[in-house]
């Protein structure tokens, strides 16, 4: 099946492209009423998941909205510590917990093994649906959160603010504390396979919590890991490079050594100048971002003023991929969504000509 | 009066120093039970910070246990937006609120300027009272927010997962904005002037969510008005230089628009590579920081090693204050305290032959 809208798999390879290509991560989400709707029909949040049908529907919904061009799976970053037997689930307003932790060296060496295919096949299913229903619309992208992430949800039971725990776990049993990232790099590497497998075009690692770590400890507990994941991907599938991207959220210290990494792309917070990153990281990777999520509440010349601005710093040539920084939020209204889609479109033009 | 143990002060003015001054940022806190002890005599957490004679015994409570090679005023980074009529308050878990907000530009006209003398008194008077106490045993730090984080604090009335409400106003009415910011910058700069009169050696300006913000909105929104405080302050009394600190959290991508703001140290949260910032800030400023304070809760083996790092990866030679890359949390061992300030005097003698 070819891909009628290919310039985000092109602009990953860093070839020319008409425009810059867009997506939001967190572009299937609450701001849009249909998703709301069909979150209150599955009930909750992994039931939603959890149902083929239902994710390929929301997944879909904001490329009937917006000319956005790359759909991503609908699923959680939290799905392999589910898998193992951790127990996933959502409270309303609190964001995920797991019914067990891991809080010692036996509970690490207890955790199972898994096999993507048979244990996470309710997410390959979707990957397969999302990817037959996109026809050809715009590449599939899968992924999954970074070794480093799942542990600090595994440990600390739930989000936190300090991550004590996680990181004493580290401090307090370092071989323990490897063996868990080594055991979740080598689940993070057969689940994105399955997926490519399945269907997905490219693949984002997010690593949303490395950048509470020092440098040292990044570049140790996180990206070392992330990399082992890089290093056994798939990395062609139908005579065609199946990219992957690294977003560590506030990693924007350590853009040279996750350029090092082997990915094909940098994921960028709001908080980096993509114009200064791209001279820190050469052309070594295309680069992802990296709006504030919270422009889009502002008024739409305010939008379309921040786009202009990215597309300014990130200068003209391929290898960017316009993204927000981080998830959109709820409560952003989904007209200003329009706005910045086709801000990035119409004003990108002149830069690939 | 003199300071018997001026090393804070020396290492602030790059000058040789025998051993690597340290403090901790929220040293007077919760982890000490005898501070708990006199909070609880207080009532709530205003009441102590409004009571100079209690407010003095709990800034030297550290200095009696530790070899603290400074001592800070204790406060709140809340005092003036609270002087100016919005009502500060804190509820136990949930940190520092207001009961009225800024959330229109006739909110900011209708802020009243403030005489730090007259309306934060108290403040002053804690000043005189732990300088007097103090004896030139250790010299005094004064400090205040930032103007960006008064200013989120007064738009949110509280502290806020994303800001949204803080960054909206600055994109819908930035005119309000930026008056908004002047005047918590004059405001600031006052303050920190009559503490330095009623007897702060130091002053440490808390940019708590500067690094919330895109690069060119730090820039514009946060570091412009730090600037304008430096510009402002008293640089010199009694014969000695007044030096300043700025501390943005998570601001370790602007470290060199940072050093070049005039002020004579950068305070570093615990992200950033010390050697690293070294190499980039060169010898323009001091350093103040940054262990992860989240290794206070490991072993004292751990401790000291990280210790040893820090102190490896900043190398030898002056200007650099020893200090946690952010406050020290309640749940801390006080042992473990000690443990970390005669690390850093034990293993950095040797750097500074």
């Amino acid at each position: 099946m070819t891909v009628a809208n290919d310039r985000f798999l092109r602009a990953l390879e860093r070839k020319p492209v008409d425009v810059t290509p867009v997506w939001m991560m967190r572009q299937a989400g609450r701001y849009l009423p249909e998703y709301r709707a069909v979150r209150k029909r599955a009930g909750d949040f992994m039931s939603l998941c959890r149902n083929p049908q239902l994710a390929c529907e929301v997944a879909l919904q904001p490329l009937e909205r917006y000319a956005f061009d790359a759909a991503i799976l609908f699923s959680d970053i939290l799905t392999i510590p589910d898998a193992m037997g951790l127990g996933l689930h959502f409270t309303e307003g609190e964001g995920p917990g797991f019914r067990k932790t891991i809080r010692s060296p036996a509970d690490v060496e207890a955790l199972p093994a898994i096999d993507a295919r048979d244990d996470l096949g309710y997410v390959m299913d979707a990957v397969s649906l999302i990817r037959r229903e996109l026809n050809g619309r715009a590449p599939l992208i899968g992924f999954s959160g970074s070794p480093w992430t799942l542990a600090t949800y595994m440990i600390e039971g739930s989000g936190s603010k300090d991550f004590r725990r996680a990181k004493q776990f580290m401090y307090d049993h370092p071989e323990a504390g490897h063996l868990l990232l080594g055991k979740l790099a080598d689940a993070v590497t057969d689940y994105l396979n399955a997926q490519i497998r399945a269907g997905a075009q490219a693949v984002q690692i997010f690593d949303t919590w490395g950048g509470i770590l020092s440098t040292s400890a990044y570049l140790e507990f996180s990206l070392a890991y992330m990399r082992r994941i890089v290093d056994g991907l798939i990395g062609e599938r139908q005579g065609r490079t199946v990219p992957c991207i690294l977003f560590t959220k506030q990693g924007g210290l350590w853009l040279e050594e996750i350029a090092a990494s082997g990915c094909h792309c940098v994921g960028l917070d709001w908080t980096v100048d993509i114009g200064h990153a791209r001279s820190r990281i050469g052309h070594k990777t295309a680069l992802q971002g990296n709006m504030d999520p919270s422009v889009l509440y502002a008024a739409p010349e305010v939008i379309r003023r921040e786009v202009a601005a990215i597309l300014r710093s990130y200068g003209s040539g391929p290898g960017h991929v316009f993204n927000l920084g981080h998830g959109i939020t709820p409560g952003v209204d989904p007209e200003h969504v329009a706005v910045f889609v086709d801000a990035v479109h119409e004003y990108s033009a002149a830069g690939h000509r």
